[in-house]
């Protein structure tokens, strides 16, 4: 049972699973950004009546279904990415690692796009935003480059014509983010809509895995 | 190991994993709901003795155990609803993660519910509650519908017969959750006490898997 | 691959999964019920040093060891409960689910325990400590009673002796737990080292799974 | 399917998942430790400007980036260690339990470091988080001493002089964790950069695994 191929398995698994758990943790922790809008704290009335206050909140509700979904459709891409791979080294951990550090970042830039989207600086809360996407994109491009180079850990069954329609498709997301945070310098609300539009570019273009 | 079939049976095993991962997250974060009555924030007693504190807190109590047993269902019912399908799509995906959403929702409308279970705008609070989860049950009733069409994502073994029944018992949900909308007009208790019978009768009635 | 006995199988080993997942979160959250003396609230300084701070929080730490060491023994036991079971049915993971819901309120009751463990009413709240435990005591005995009646759950390796020897250790917790309700009447503090000399019983004393 | 072997591996995989679970919680609950600068509490506008208030916030950053790498090099190690064990048994869960009590502490660590880094008790805060990672030593150390010790529990394709590195190797942690401790009564900083070079030890020259 744990010979070299079935190790292989077994670690490209367990990285997987990792993987999944600080997705769906992350996905999850983005309810503790919505708050009762009729309590100041824990007991105190603030005397907002529930409806008109979780309508002001609007905002919050939009940000939480804007990384939602781009959670979601980051999660369903690294599960395809994954089906390409033949098996993990460490590098491919450390890498994995550090896109997985800027996910767990997103429930804290969430928080700060929604708190500041109808403030003045809504602006810089949406380049923080959108700068936490271009780094994700960033260390995605850089995981991904990092197995297909030289096909070293592709599997045999990826065919080069594939992988680099991956390494193009990959490269949306640098690229819309950036155009994310030079946008955030005119509309934050608008920044936002772009990084909403890249996931769904990933939702549907996605290829469809080995 | 990773031909067509064996693949498939991964991606379904991890959909079913990531989704296990929200519903035991969220069921659990519900926890962060409950607290010390007799300590307005850490360090700043309230005067009020812990016993008859909690016991004026029996409404964050009802919440939590309502909001409890309806995820529980939901899991042993998603987990029921997989057993009849064949594999998973990429559309498959996006609409259980759709469904997901809402699940990832309901800490935040369980408190909701409960701190205002006692006041004026219980009616509103129940009404958001109970409106979760009927886009809970909307949600739910479009992923089953997508797989049953025409069979799509159906396994061989599931008889037309049986995936006609799961269709009319799905119904429940929304039918269920839009009553309880409506009697949150009358009353917020009575309003989450529908929610309780419709997870009770998807408990003892759900078809036993495959 | 999808034959009675592996579809038996897999709902065991989701049911464990859901569970884990459950277990491994609960003992997780512990941590934030643990928190900076320093700050009242956060940017808020109160004046307390830091070390000071830390050793007069005692209890806070004591409350979460004692919690963590209890949970660590549960899944252990769990898991070990889990290996003479044969296969799960949805009245078995009702009762599962029941069991979790008590391990979910442990965080709750170890944060009241911990607050209130220096105070007047440190009876009361080792008495909704240990209560919660006895629940989990109850709710554990139905769960394997369920399984053990008339041999129906379990696997057929697995003696009449050795379920025999089961259900009599399965006892010592909600008989302890009572005991430890009791003795919250005279003393906080000793209420709670019964729960830690309860979860000390079963971590040496559990049989070694199948 | 359930003769002693697989249920080994079985009990195995299970110890893997819960500790997976664990650290993933642990390194993903941190980002509950970065706030929004602009706000005191929710709602309570604090007047400091976004941009500014991040940059002010340089040690949350520091901290969680830290103390993620730290959480990601063991867990991958935790995983390597594991590729050299055959099997678990109860005392080998018990310790491995030990070990998680401190990674669920991290998250309070790293606050507490956060907090602090820029006051005058910032050697004591060093000193509480150096700690930790001390306790995670020193658990580390005894589990791995109780696998090895006359190859209790070590893989047959494991040889004596592999199984030696790796515990040499594992001295580097409580040795260079008590020096992180001393070298916080100067500088808290440099205490917590130490700690990251610990990291990167391990990030580099774990062996690759069976």
């Amino acid at each position: 049972m744990e010979n070299g191929e079935s190790r292989g398995a077994r670690d490209t698994a367990r990285t997987e699973a990792f993987s999944d758990g600080v997705f769906a943790f992350a996905i999850t922790l983005l309810v503790l950004n919505l708050r009762d809008p009729s309590f100041l704290s824990p007991g105190v009335y603030s005397g907002v009546p529930l409806f008109e206050g979780l309508v002001r909140e609007w905002q919050s509700f939009f940000a939480l279904v804007t990384t939602f979904i781009t959670i979601l459709v980051m999660w369903l891409n690294h599960h395809n990415m994954f089906s390409h791979i033949d098996r993990v080294d460490r590098r491919l951990m450390l890498r994995n690692g550090i896109l997985l550090l800027f996910v767990v970042l997103t429930p804290f830039t969430t928080a700060i796009v929604a708190d500041h989207m109808t403030l003045s600086d809504a602006g810089t809360a949406a380049a923080v935003y959108s700068g936490n996407f271009m780094f994700i994109a960033i260390s995605w491009n850089a995981l991904w480059r990092y197995c297909a180079k030289g096909r070293r850990l592709l599997r045999e069954d990826v065919t080069d014509a594939e992988a680099r329609t991956i390494t193009r498709q990959y490269l949306v997301a640098p690229l819309g983010s950036v155009v994310a945070i030079a946008i955030s310098l005119v509309s934050g609300l608008a920044s936002v809509t772009v990084v909403l539009a890249i996931a769904a570019f990933y939702a549907f273009t996605g290829s469809h895995g080995h």
